[in-house]
């Protein structure tokens, strides 16, 4: 046990229900039962003044009433009563209370009034609240077996905790694990979050021994700070499996603002990337990685090796493994050698081995240790029917002595009638050899494993601390624009906050009038571009403020005098800026998301962004490694490296690019969007031709 | 029953298994167990000269001595004692033969031999061989009850009808069917197929009244034609579900040509789409779709009503719907407003319909009633989680209820402890509610119905007869270049080609002076394109041989001279082209495939086909439908379109040109590989600029 405050939730000695119930089909009565059936191992005291006895427990007319300590208490009466209830265990000292009654703050001002009444109370009296509008908690922990829940999965002790902000995909989550017959460690579903948190929940499992591997299910973060916080702290000691939903909206594609358009729907994954969460796209695939994680260790590498004892499923592990990056090495000579001496005559001594269907123990013992004594193997991924006319429990004594022998991680597609081979599935199952339906699952779960290793094996990297950064007279732009009621910085602005962090702009200047114009065109060189700059111009290349490959005096003074003419802005000044050669466009923007700090995104310009959404995102502040990550992950990176023929762009200039946005943005969290779009990359330098502030 | 040959496979009143044995752990022993305990209906006769007696049964000493008809034989005998029993056989008047032996054309020249050895033998005697190296076939008629097969799933009575070239993956689908607990029609796995083959299996299933679906697993076809010729036939009547494996084939990717490279491991997607079959990437998925085929009609749209009494795998559930192209409508007022009469107040009246987890019969009788009666809704999803508060079984009876009466398909993400609620489960299996542990899953199943519904929507179109072709002389030049043993067509050769089949091409002519190349520019006209046209330059860029840009007469003059000067080469010619403005690049190719004929491609050029590999593939001859979808199914297909102040081009053109090449190729099958790369699309019009056919 551990001091965490979240004990009288998951370790409570005493539970009461305020609106227990002796009707078999209401709340108050099934949470009863689930405590009983489960063998909670402390008193449970039904709360109900109209009857005596409920489900053969004495009740008792209020929760003051119990001549005992309790420390958590369910209610499950209506909304107006629970401020009064709340009052009476702060009374009566209890420690938690799990609102399990809905109708608060998701129905409107009346039930916020509600929630904010129980909040003060119980915040009066120390009380932790779980939910409301909630399911509960669970610990099957031998000690404790409390079932606070009104679920009806009775799960077995094990090494899987589970919370889900949404009750039924936590019960479809636990299920599964039930299903497939592996335990849970705890379980928790939290419903409004009133009061108790999922981060807090997160690192309470964190801190819990016996808890390997947590699993999340999460569709929004009230403070996605602190989540990140807390799971990065969680994830350095464990692995976190997460999922979210609701990433199709359409909405949010309609944003007109790229990076807008483009993160509302992923920003969630981004978060979870950047805690070190693992993130699933499916129930099913995260509880079969749940199993993996729960009992086997991570591999070292993507190396894996195969032993099946039938054709075609590893032909479909194959596809899947190596969709997912895995690789199947060759093996070495030595253990071909080792194999066609143990090996049946029909079989094919390769990776993957097919030991063929008749294959018993020996053959089975044999492979399990060349492939886990190869040096090139990292894993052993296993396609295991049960033939009719084969001792499959011997072979399945094999893989639980391979397991427990050598520390590479198994992973098994067990092919077979689990009711007929019930003494094999035993053996497997007591050996915590993950034992997976299809060779796609099975695939998949050893490739989270995989996945996982390789984001602990990437350095997390450090922030860098730019020098000869003016990040003051940023600080006065802004203030500046914020003065004038601006909501997007002038050219000059944009392109002196670049500069003042160091990012490259293709050389400018801002003038007012054709001499001028001239004048800065002899420190600029030709060919140049002349934009009008006047906040009321919008749509400026539209009706004629944008003028490209002005290649002399005196054609640059013509364009200045027309745009003077034709635009009857006062104080007109005119935006001059070399004109690059043709290159690579890029894109580096970022977005202020609301509790979450900005988010950076970093993509090619043009078709790749608009028809192929070629983008990858992180949140600031980056370190160097996420930085130079970014340009890696797109699609379209081939791109930017050498190329048919095309020599490649640079890189770590690019990674610099998106580091100093990052700590612009960080320094000055007025920034809500910041498009440099586009970036232009030659093999000869890269710099920013085109940007936008807005604040 | 049907007068179909396979009959004694599938339907056979007697069998016999020579290689029976006494021995628990054999095959011979195995098979004998299944057809007992599966309650075959025929007599079954172990055949082993050793013994009297196996598993209860006489023993005859040979095939011959059985004093009784024999329909089907079993051996399971090593190979070298095969042909002279299918002799045997021949002699005793067996109909088919279940050669489950391993150790024939898969082990070499020897097993060849016998296995050539066995089949005359066998044709001899008219008697039909499965396999070798196969598991068998069941048919779990009640009738027949036939278990010719020595796996272990005992499959009830359904009408999935299931063949999987192999046999492990054969035996993974029927035993996840059986977990699924819904029924199995036929079973087949035929190993080696030396005789009968998965499109004979697949005609007999398509003729079987009691099979509604039909299930595939195929890695490879012997006679691709053959298969889509009889699958074409099946799938007019009833669906085909098939997935194959060995897709990512690195090997195929290595390859140079474009369509080479890119078709390689799609090929047999293509052949599936072809064929009208749906294609599934995953078991899992496959067996699903199994599954709501079985038992639900096929909606008649892509619009989903959603009845959910719990929140979060709702979400789940409209990500991964809208994610298969389905459409979540909204409801129209009087639906609305009856809702607002039959639902608790807390529920949430919309599409998705929230009616909360304390729903129970009256609501959710009224939430089917709604969603089948609205005119935008096609199919209706439910997740239904069963409450421990809830009369389930009530609840139940309202889905068999709305099953019967409406002919929407209805899919539900049934969450529940199915050992706790078996009599609802009972309900809703009795009621052929497919029901699905996860929403991912559920949604998954749905799409696929619409999916198919959507195949079926779309006309077959007709192969177009194109007037004006001149075959002849296509004809002509091909002989010519095969006389001449060329493997490329020159560059006359390929325009001339292209012209012969109406396909337009940037104009050009071919030369042998720098006089013949002015005089040809007065009719083509400037800018234009000059190549040195001779076998013996290969690399005609890097050698100065292509010179582009050509502007006048005396630059013309100039480069044909030089040109003449620096290649040493007898009968040199010139190839003059237009130089086209700069428009959108496409590829159209086709590609001979051994057993196919050819496949044609289309895509975009340049980084779209290299870096995204946007390309589309179907198989000649196409019709005029095939042909128009093409571009359109490629990703950039917007691209095509008007899009972003860019006109569009002439799809429709497109879709000529492809039927063109379709009709081309198939009109001279030498033709081995033929690429056009690029065709330039511009709002203006479309014309090939560069193309290459190889013999």
């Amino acid at each position: 046990m551990n001091g965490n405050n979240l004990d009288a939730l998951f370790r409570p000695l005493s539970v009461a229900v305020i609106g227990a119930s002796s009707k078999e089909l209401s709340i108050g009565n099934v949470i009863i039962k689930n405590l009983q059936h489960y063998g909670f191992k402390g008193p449970v005291y039904p709360i109900n003044p109209k009857v005596d006895e409920i489900r053969g427990l004495k009740a008792y007319p209020s929760i003051g009433d119990v001549p005992h300590p309790v420390d958590l208490v369910h209610i499950v009466i209506p909304p107006p009563f629970v401020p009064e209830q709340v009052e009476n265990c702060g009374k009566k000292g209890v420690k938690a209370i799990i609102i399990n009654t809905a109708g608060f703050k998701e129905m409107g001002a009346e039930g916020q009034a509600l929630e904010d009444d129980f909040l003060a109370r119980a915040k009066k009296y120390g009380i932790r609240i779980f939910g409301p509008n909630c399911q509960g908690a669970i610990n099957s922990d031998p000690e404790f077996r409390s079932y606070c829940n009104f679920t009806f999965t009775y799960p077995k002790p094990g090494y899987i905790s589970v919370v889900a902000q949404s009750g039924g995909v936590g019960a479809v989550i636990m299920q599964a694990i039930y299903d497939m017959d592996i335990g849970l460690r705890m379980y928790s579903s939290n419903g409004n979050a009133s009061d108790v948190s999922i981060p807090e929940i997160i690192r309470y499992y964190g801190n819990d021994e016996q808890t390997r591997v947590i699993v999340l299910y999460v569709e929004s973060l009230s403070d996605p700070k602190q989540f990140m916080e807390i799971a990065k702290e969680v994830t350095a000691k464990k692995p976190i499996l997460a999922m979210t939903a609701g990433t199709t909206d359409k909405g949010a594609e309609a944003s007109r603002s790229h990076i807008g358009g483009l993160a509302g729907s992923i920003s969630m994954e981004v978060v979870f990337k950047k805690s070190g969460i693992l993130f699933f796209s499916s129930q099913e695939d995260l509880c079969n990685a749940a199993e993996a994680f729960a009992h086997q260790p991570i591999p070292k590498g993507n190396k894996v090796g195969i032993i099946t004892n039938t054709g075609g499923p590893s032909v479909i592990a194959i596809d899947e493994l190596v969709r997912n990056g895995l690789e199947i090495p060759r093996l070495s000579e030595k253990a071909k050698a080792t194999l066609k001496e143990t090996m049946f005559e029909s079989a094919s001594i390769a990776n993957p081995l097919d030991v063929v269907a008749t294959a018993g123990a020996p053959q089975f013992k044999s492979a399990f240790e060349v492939m886990m004594n190869e040096k090139e193997v990292d894993s052993v991924y296993v396609n295991f029917v049960t033939p009719p006319f084969v001792d499959n429990e011997s072979v399945a004594r094999e893989f639980a002595a391979a397991g427990k022998k050598f520390d590479k991680p198994i992973v098994c597609n067990y092919m077979t009638d689990k009711k007929k081979w019930e003494a094999t599935t035993k053996i497997l199952k007591e050996g915590a050899i993950p034992c997976f339906d299809f060779a796609e699952t099975a695939a998949k779960a050893l490739a989270s494993l995989v996945r996982y290793q390789k984001i602990r094996a990437v350095p997390k990297g450090s922030i860098p601390d730019f020098s000869g950064i003016d990040a003051e007279k940023v600080k006065s732009i802004i203030a500046k624009a914020k003065a004038a009621k601006r909501g997007m910085l002038c050219a000059s602005g944009v392109y002196t906050t670049l500069e003042s962090y160091g990012i490259p702009v293709a050389g400018w200047a801002v003038v007012g009038s054709a001499a001028e114009a001239v004048q800065a065109a002899k420190k600029l060189g030709y060919p140049l571009v002349v934009k009008a700059d006047a906040e009321q111009i919008v749509h400026k290349s539209d009706v004629g403020g944008v003028v490209l490959n002005i290649s002399s005096d005196k054609e640059l003074e013509a364009v200045v005098t027309k745009m003077k003419d034709s635009f009857a802005v006062d104080d007109l000044k005119f935006f001059i800026q070399q004109q690059k050669p043709k290159g690579q466009e890029l894109i580096v923007g970022a977005k202020k998301e609301e509790g979450l700090g900005h988010l950076i995104m970093f993509g090619l310009g043009g078709i790749f962004v608009e028809v192929f959404r070629d983008v990858v995102f992180n949140i600031a502040p980056l370190t160097d490694t996420e930085a130079k990550a970014m340009p890696d992950a797109i699609k379209a990176a081939v791109l930017l490296d050498d190329f048919r023929g095309k020599k490649g762009v640079d890189k770590a200039k690019i990674a610099d690019i998106i580091l100093r946005l990052s700590q612009l943005v960080t320094d000055h969290p007025d920034i809500k969007e910041f498009d440099i779009n586009p970036i232009l990359a030659t093999p000869e330098g890269i710099c920013a031709v085109d940007a936008r502030i807005i604040l």
